[in-house]
């Protein structure tokens, strides 16, 4: 199944996608939030989709689409998972999986506008490939990871170098503001994606191609990565795990890196999991 | 207001102090969590309180108490925020708020034991002012941060320190394990405590006292911290704030560091917050 959530902001209703056409699924009434995920809800929705399906209602292809999971207990991201995105931040390539946190108000639309910060000048992309836990666990084993995944989603770590580098130590600052998390198109279940470690993504600014790559050149796989997290904190369903993005990101452009200013279109995608695209626009104090 | 949850794990039901005696909220019909702070909860659970105050069934002492406040959007910890504590672990004191992330499920009361994660050599303790927000904030000035705060908790920051540091990179690894987070033993509001930035703050590991010290040391005091968070995310009501230990922790200690070991018992308390106490248990596979 492919699960989206959509309209108004903190209003979303949910959805879901059916050969390419979004039909309405707000009469099963339950967001696509950690009960959800917990309680068999992608059965269960399922379910009530094979039962429902000649009675669904369209969505407007006009319709603003949400995060395309409501808000998890925490989103974690995976720190230099691509051998070259390591190299382009002249950073070592790590041992074990670096992970840091992204605050859950960073979490919007897909294609909802980026919002450079007030006071920043570094605004910068990542594509990434998002894992969205399906079960509590901790202490998981690799060879039983992805028993633990409900699905994957396209999502775009927008970070602020200066404020993650030169403010005073740890990622977190540079990661966390409003905007920051664009997740989705949609949720793909794990049944539709073959294998979630060999997808090309990719992501273009202003039309021109700057990061193409496959989650193939993943240092740790999925596989690595949730077992690795679940040995330092419990994963609760409908968590977000971001993955890591390949090199092409603003901070490793050379000969000197440049940063998003309004107005910039990004856009980007990854194979199986849909596109998105985010205007850049300056911080506004009445948004 | 002093405001404390209470009774089994996960099942928690709310309740109040007056003149230290224990009595049960649930009739009020809230939990003391995100909604609840949004909404008006403390000026609504006054009025609760003073109109229904007579019929409030006590609570028995003997009930166990879970976190002050339900499951927050986020908990942040400030790092290296007393200068005696940075020059222990031979950090330079930072020349602004240092920020790391602790996982939401790392929240338990604050007399649970605490739980020595599966393959820990180096369990830490940290004595911690913990500050609750009442109001969604961004971008608050310094001499408004208050208005966004609703109170301040007792705070143990447990953190395991190879994971912290010697396991590839930010600190959240290491400050994420289950109940590494009891929160309490109540919610003091804010026009409880004269003076957050002046309040003595202490902790003893097996009746030695290791931490002591006074929230007046502060490199960042408390409107600091909150003005400059929320530069770089938005705040939401029940967000939980630590704002960093003084000296006198594992790592710090001469001739050489030293952590807890199943059975050592952990208490502390700050000036006008209450007391907790841990004991320290091995992991087991079976909890």
């Amino acid at each position: 199944m492919k699960l989206i959530r959509y309209g108004q902001v903190g209003k979303e209703k949910t959805g879901i996608i059916i050969d390419d056409v979004k039909y309405d699924t707000s009469a099963f009434g339950e967001d696509y939030n950690e009960r959800f995920f917990e309680n068999d809800g992608l059965k269960r929705l399922k379910k009530f989709v094979e039962e429902n399906k000649a009675n669904l209602a369209k969505v407007s292809d006009d319709e603003r689409l949400g995060s395309c999971v409501a808000r998890p207990s925490k989103i974690i991201c995976i720190g230099l998972n691509y051998a070259l995105h390591a190299k382009e931040t002249n950073a070592p390539i790590p041992k074990e999986p670096i992970i840091f946190f992204k605050s859950t108000t960073a979490l919007c639309g897909p294609n909802d506008n980026v919002i450079i910060p007030k006071n920043s000048k570094k605004t910068d992309w990542e594509v990434e490939l998002a894992v969205v836990i399906g079960k509590k666990c901790s202490y998981v084993e690799e060879s039983e990871a992805l028993d633990y995944v409900a699905g994957y989603a396209l999502h775009n770590d927008y970070s602020e170098r200066e404020f993650q580098i030169e403010r005073g130590g740890q990622w977190v600052k540079g990661k966390s503001c409003d905007t920051f998390a664009p997740l989705g198109p949609f949720l793909a279940t794990k049944d539709e994606i073959e294998n979630p470690n060999s997808l090309n993504l990719w992501l273009k600014v202003n039309g021109k191609k700057l990061q193409d790559s496959t989650t193939a050149d993943f240092i740790f796989n999925i596989q690595q990565v949730v077992s690795h997290l679940s040995q330092f904190m419990t994963l609760l369903p409908g968590d977000v795990i971001s993955t890591g993005t390949p090199a092409g990101v603003g901070l490793g452009m050379k000969p000197e890196p440049w940063y998003l200013k309004p107005g910039d279109v990004v856009e980007l995608g990854i194979e199986g999991l849909g596109t998105s695209s985010q205007t850049a626009v300056a911080y506004k104090t009445e948004k």
